[in-house]
């Protein structure tokens, strides 16, 4: 990438909260000069009919063709015609690896400090397959699918991400002793792709063992890799560690494309008031231009954010301040414009 | 039950440190004077040959003629020849539904006070169905069984539990939203239970999000009833939240016996030198009790426990003390004579 590359986002601002969010990062990104175009899709639940496709072929495309996008939270609409937004988004996208990194935020004081862990969730199978169906009547099967293909390219994104993050461990956590083919299967990919990463250590823990350690001493874990729902359980535990979803960022990797995105809720109730905390989807929205490999420019971005909340005068009301999401993105702005 | 009803208990004092816990709780039955007399079957895995049965059917029997079994820890023999010796049993059993309660105790300092919540895990089917496999290379099925039989089952343990506990509320947590039709299955038997208990408030909740709630606000939970692998995780995130497993106590009910179970392991490094917490195997066991209807005796003996750890002069190793197994139980015992 040259000095005069310029980059196009995605956007989807998403329902409830998420247009004034989206906006903060907009506001934030001018700010940081960042060589970055946006196109925005106003896709919602709200204005898709049952039966059609909840996000349109032309704003898939658009994605594949950036290379990047951004995503506010959307409302996943209730009944069985619809399917969830977000897996639409991740199957359609072929976003094969979930990142969530949570990362203890200076100024927000929880029961741990100085947390610092990766989870990698297989975000395409496991689980979340969508195979199930009714054998016989008050009995259901649900196939929670495994494959080598999938295992061994979440695995290799864990490792790369370890490497490039001067990560020293990855850990796989399963239940092999329990699913031994499935997890198994699993496992041998973790191992295998290991082998390749002979600077990073490796090693496996139970899924039930990992979620005790993040609760007894979350700094016994660096990166982890595991299927689909595990990532789902352990990620949200991750973040209740940091203070929540809101602070928590999450990106989707494809091979085409990536999709930063928000995990907390849409909240209605705080919906158009200038209330929100626009944190998740700033720190989201980070982990896209560190793809771009713009550090320096993240690193500014990231500061600024971190001195916000460190110095505590300036809060959005879920962390007991008064500041609304303007002024809390003007006094981030501010830090970005002195720091250029 | 009259006055002079005795009991037969089916012990199985199992590998490692079992043995040496397992005589903990004798000596404090015995100081308690319980009504109870012991079976004792010495099951091990080294002591099995690959393609035996690791329980031998007269100890199971044993089990089922008796209504209660205690068992220590079993080292899982390693290798697709042998089966979890843990779930043989709760197959052969019948335990269909796993209890742990998770009580903060008394002198033992964690970042949590006050944590008490109880997880009841269907404990037949779900993940642990032992239903997978190959489907072609580099592809595996494991299928999640849910069955209503199984799920109304558990659920009423979970109401029944919650009404002779003067608990206030049961949460059913699922994954309801990915996997529509087998935790939907799931989630249609605990409201159809939750009907039959008008005195009991009844929620729903996902996995994902009662993971981050129970680190950041555990008493937002109460009693949780949920599939088998949830179960699985949920139960040591809570462990994890009071101090680990060595503090937790686990109980299999059936329709015809239960088993108490210590779900720690069996610590090969310090198995023999008198260094074991036996705390876990006697609170276990004392569940075991209480469904004896011994509630009085089950008080006592819990006293004690909790006055020992409370005042913190006699503390085995792992809670940071010098004191023996032996020391430790002797200072229980001394406890339960005074209060006779
Ligand atoms: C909305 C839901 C389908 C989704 C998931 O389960 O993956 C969410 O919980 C997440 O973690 O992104
Ligand atoms: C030993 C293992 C099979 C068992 C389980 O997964 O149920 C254990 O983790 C437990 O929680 O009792």
């Amino acid at each position: 990438s040259t000095a005069s590359q310029r980059y196009t986002v995605t956007l989807f601002p998403g329902d409830g909260i998420g247009p004034e969010i989206s906006k903060a990062v907009q506001d934030v990104f001018a700010a940081a000069e960042l060589p970055i175009d946006w196109e925005v899709y106003h896709v919602s639940t709200k204005s898709v009919k049952p039966g059609e496709d909840l996000i349109p072929k032309e704003a898939l495309d658009a994605v594949k063709r950036n290379g990047y996008g951004l995503k506010g939270p959307l409302e996943t609409p209730i009944g069985k015609g619809h399917k969830s937004l977000n897996l639409t988004l991740r199957k359609a996208l072929s976003l094969y690896a979930n990142v969530r990194p949570c990362v203890s935020v200076p100024g927000v004081k929880t029961k741990y400090e100085n947390v610092n862990v990766v989870t990698v969730r297989e975000n395409t199978e496991g689980e979340y397959s969508g195979l199930e169906h009714i054998v016989y009547p008050g009995v259901v099967e649900m196939i929670k699918l495994i494959t080598r293909q999938a295992s061994l390219r979440v695995a290799r994104y864990a490792f790369e991400y370890a490497k490039n993050n001067q990560r020293k461990m990855v850990t796989a956590v399963h239940k092999a002793t329990v699913m031994k083919r499935a997890d198994g299967l699993f496992l041998d990919c973790c191992r295998e792709v290991a082998q390749q990463y002979p600077n990073i250590q490796y090693e496996e823990m139970l899924i039930d063992t990992c979620a005790a350690h993040l609760v007894q001493n979350p700094s016994r874990l660096d990166v982890m890799v595991m299927p689909n729902l595990y990532g789902d359980i352990i990620s949200d535990l991750c973040a209740g560690l940091i203070g929540g979803l809101g602070l928590t960022p999450s990106g989707n990797m494809g091979e085409a494309c990536m999709l930063a995105e928000a995990v907390h809720g849409t909240a209605p109730d705080i919906a158009g008031k200038n209330a929100a905390n626009p944190t998740a989807l700033l720190l989201s929205s980070l982990m896209m231009v560190r793809q771009m490999k713009l550090f320096e420019k993240a690193d500014i971005i990231e500061n600024a954010i971190y001195d916000v909340l460190k110095e505590g005068k300036v809060r959005t009301r879920d962390l007991g301040g008064t500041a609304t999401c303007t002024d809390y993105t003007l006094a981030i702005v501010d830090k970005i414009r002195k720091s250029l």
